[in-house]
């Protein structure tokens, strides 16, 4: 089964710790991919190591034997990043998961890489305060994945990636060295910002272990509504008079074509959220401290949207149940594995004023190739990231024909293949639409610099 | 005078023209050094290219010959970073000082690295945007610079750091390889995010040439409050009230302690601005839409804050006039060089918690050594930055006994020795009490990964 030799299992065991150290039909097949759909690897050992100084007891036998180490974290990610190399070994996070403090006064928090994001949303609110990244997958995604991916979602508008959470990073480079990089301050110019090259960096730099992250004031009150719009430039004028409006509040501009709210409502059996149908509908919410000021601050600037006629109609939710109402037409991506067969996912950025011609020649396109195709367009077009959605039955299943399409159109806008899921192994043949022969090449001399064996999480990313 | 080769002397005019190639007494002494009163140095040569493809030729021809290049912005560092190398040249990049082009509706501004800060703030305010920094060097400091240094300054509470800034980023490495990272996404997960490694490298890894950066609405109102406060916990508190009433909306919290405001009061002959002295005193800006909703939420704040002892004492200006005259109390620092003999200048980051024990025990150090020394605490309190002045007149001119003190402190609360000015040759002594000798040599093995010769700005920060 193994082809380590026995003195490297051996020394791994009594580093770590029987318990910590499996093997073989031993390790559990959730370890064995992650939610891309790639096909599953067994690695030959699967580690659990319970502190940063096991970690690097790992890393440093690992690098002595030449054995290549795919860290994990909640194994959620979309873009094949965590599955495990064969001939390596996969180092779960998942016991180092502890928050370690929280400080309310400076609104920082200290956590382990393998703590989910639920957890550090829970630590944070119990004080008071909010942390800043929200998605779907909060209650199995960990922290220390999060960062690795540089995780978007739906927080970004207000405040920002991963990266903008991140005051402070303790990592463990290839050769077992620890870099301690935990100071919790927002100002820190001393030398290269060494934390932001981890961050986004899909383990194949070193291996995150703990982080000092930056919390915000939780506000009182948000306000949702929903906005139908005629067409995409509206949208664009009407984001930029909220947040004109509400500067730093502006909590979530979702932007639906015609096409997802239908099949949103058709799958989910909803009811027309306007009198008719409109081309594009934008969810909004706004947050602030007084619910009564912020609602009537919405509603102002909502009228005068459709007296100028801007805005072809809109509803504010008057409860939070409403807004929960609202917020479930976005939410029929969990319904996307049900309904398409199977669909072809992208998370693509744009620059924010070319998203609309982007949209509408991607699906011209995919037209004149698959006529009565299904396809659906939707997003955090506040942070231009566009996410489609093509059923793979009604394009011949021609995935790799999508993406061709897809990415040109991409390469062409000079947009980013992808904007907040990572690169992995999934979106690796297409690295080349968004970056330059020479920055990969730059990347390739950082990867070497830090890990010369090529040890850390192989063929991922750069491969 | 030069020990180039003339051949390559020759090349470099033949590149960029005569008039862009200088040396000797042809170049001006303000190349000479920089605001931070390091030793001028006269270099070989200056060189002042057009264009991206001037600079890469001047690297390309600097990397084949083994030349060292400084780049130079505004010359207004505080650090030394841009003393020019006296057997290298000069690289200035005042020539390339276009803004070429402002998306309002994206609100993202694309800039060459010489224009002047005050120049991307004037074409962002023509677009009723906003610049989200601002630092007292403004007509003078460069775009390059502000990128290369990280600079700070009044608006990061707010808006953040230049990282946090700029979206994109055009650099030139040191063998002429131009990498071309601008493309205008908030969202961008391709691989290592290489532009965070330029940002804050101080021209040591290659020269920025060109940026995009972010834009925020201009806020339509804004009002000041000057607050009393008994002690810095007090300050801290409030701090925490201030940015939950006023989320994401909080411009500044600066903090001056009773030594500042009197050497202010005094050196500007200023009045008292409450009726006594108080052991703190917090100047306030919050920004919005609505003037008279932001000054009666903020008057009920500091109201409800003075009813609970919070706050001793409040005044809120009730023009922009007002508002001027308590910033000047603020403003005392141009004052320092002409009142202290001279001034030992510090720019430190701590956590946010432990500024007023750290500044105490800076001063019950400094009283024990040098009874009836004079020095002034203040600073962006807000982000964790103190500034402290300390007069060397009253320190015996002891600068190294003084900074030995500080930074010792520095490294005991875990603190950073630069918190917005960088490292330069100025700080490289303390390097050390800010990070470990693992993260140091991760910087060096990075540095030679992307300058292998080591021409780009030598013997700065790492040395």
């Amino acid at each position: 089964m193994s082809s380590f030799p026995s003195s490297f299992f051996q020394a791994l065991t009594e580093a770590l710790g029987a318990d910590a150290v499996q093997t073989g039909q031993a390790i559990a097949p959730r370890h064995h991919s992650d939610w891309s759909g790639a096909p599953p690897v067994q690695p030959l050992a699967l580690v659990r190591p319970r502190s940063t100084a096991e970690v690097a007891a790992v890393l440093r036998l690992a690098h002595a034997q030449g054995v290549p180490v795919v860290p994990q974290g909640g194994l959620t990610g979309l873009a094949g990043a965590a599955v495990p190399h064969a001939q390596g070994i996969a180092l779960s996070l998942e016991r180092m998961n502890a928050i370690e403090s929280v400080d309310a006064a400076a609104a920082t928090l200290t956590v382990q890489a393998g703590a989910t994001l639920q957890a550090v949303q829970e630590a944070a609110g119990a004080q008071g305060l909010l942390f800043g990244v929200d998605l779907g997958a909060r209650g199995s995604c960990q922290i220390g994945g999060n960062l690795s991916t540089n995780a978007g979602g739906n927080g970004v508008l207000q405040f920002g990636m991963m990266r903008e959470q991140c005051l402070g990073l303790e990592v463990v480079l290839a050769d077992g060295t620890v870099l301690p990089m935990l100071r919790p301050m927002l100002k820190n110019n001393t030398g290269y910002d060494l934390k932001q090259l981890f961050i986004g960096a899909e383990g194949t730099l070193g291996v995150i272990t703990r982080a000092v992250l930056r919390l915000h004031p939780a506000p009182a009150a948000k306000v949702t509504a929903l906005v139908a719009l005629a067409d995409f430039e509206a949208a664009l004028t009407l984001l930029g008079r909220l947040q004109q409006r509400f500067a730093g509040s502006v909590a979530a501009f979702e932007l639906m074509w015609r096409d997802f709210v239908e099949a949103s409502l058709k799958w989910q059996s909803l009811r027309e959220p306007f009198d008719q149908p409109h081309a594009f509908v934008a969810l909004v919410d706004v947050a602030g401290s007084d619910e009564a000021g912020l609602r009537a601050a919405l509603e102002e600037l909502l009228g005068e949207a459709m007296e100028a006629g801007l805005a072809q109609d809109a509803v504010i939710a008057q409860s939070q149940a409403q807004a929960g109402t609202l917020w479930k037409i976005r939410e029929a991506t969990a319904e996307l594995p049900t309904h398409m067969h199977p669909p072809i996912n992208f998370d693509v950025s744009l620059p924010l004023a070319d998203i609309g011609r982007f949209a509408a020649q991607c699906r011209a396109t995919f037209d004149a190739r698959w006529p009565g195709h299904t396809a659906v367009f939707f997003g955090h077009v506040g942070d231009g990231n566009l996410h489609l959605s093509v059923d793979g039955a009604t394009v011949d299943h021609d995935e790799a024909g999508v993406e061709r399409i897809v990415y040109d159109k991409v390469a062409q806008f000079q947009g980013s293949v992808s904007a907040e899921h990572g690169i992995g192994t999934h979106k690796k043949p297409y690295l080349g639409a968004s970056r330059t022969q020479e920055e990969l090449a730059a990347m390739r001399a950082i990867k070497a610099a830090l890990d010369p064996k090529g040890l850390m999480n192989p063929g991922k990313v750069l491969g």
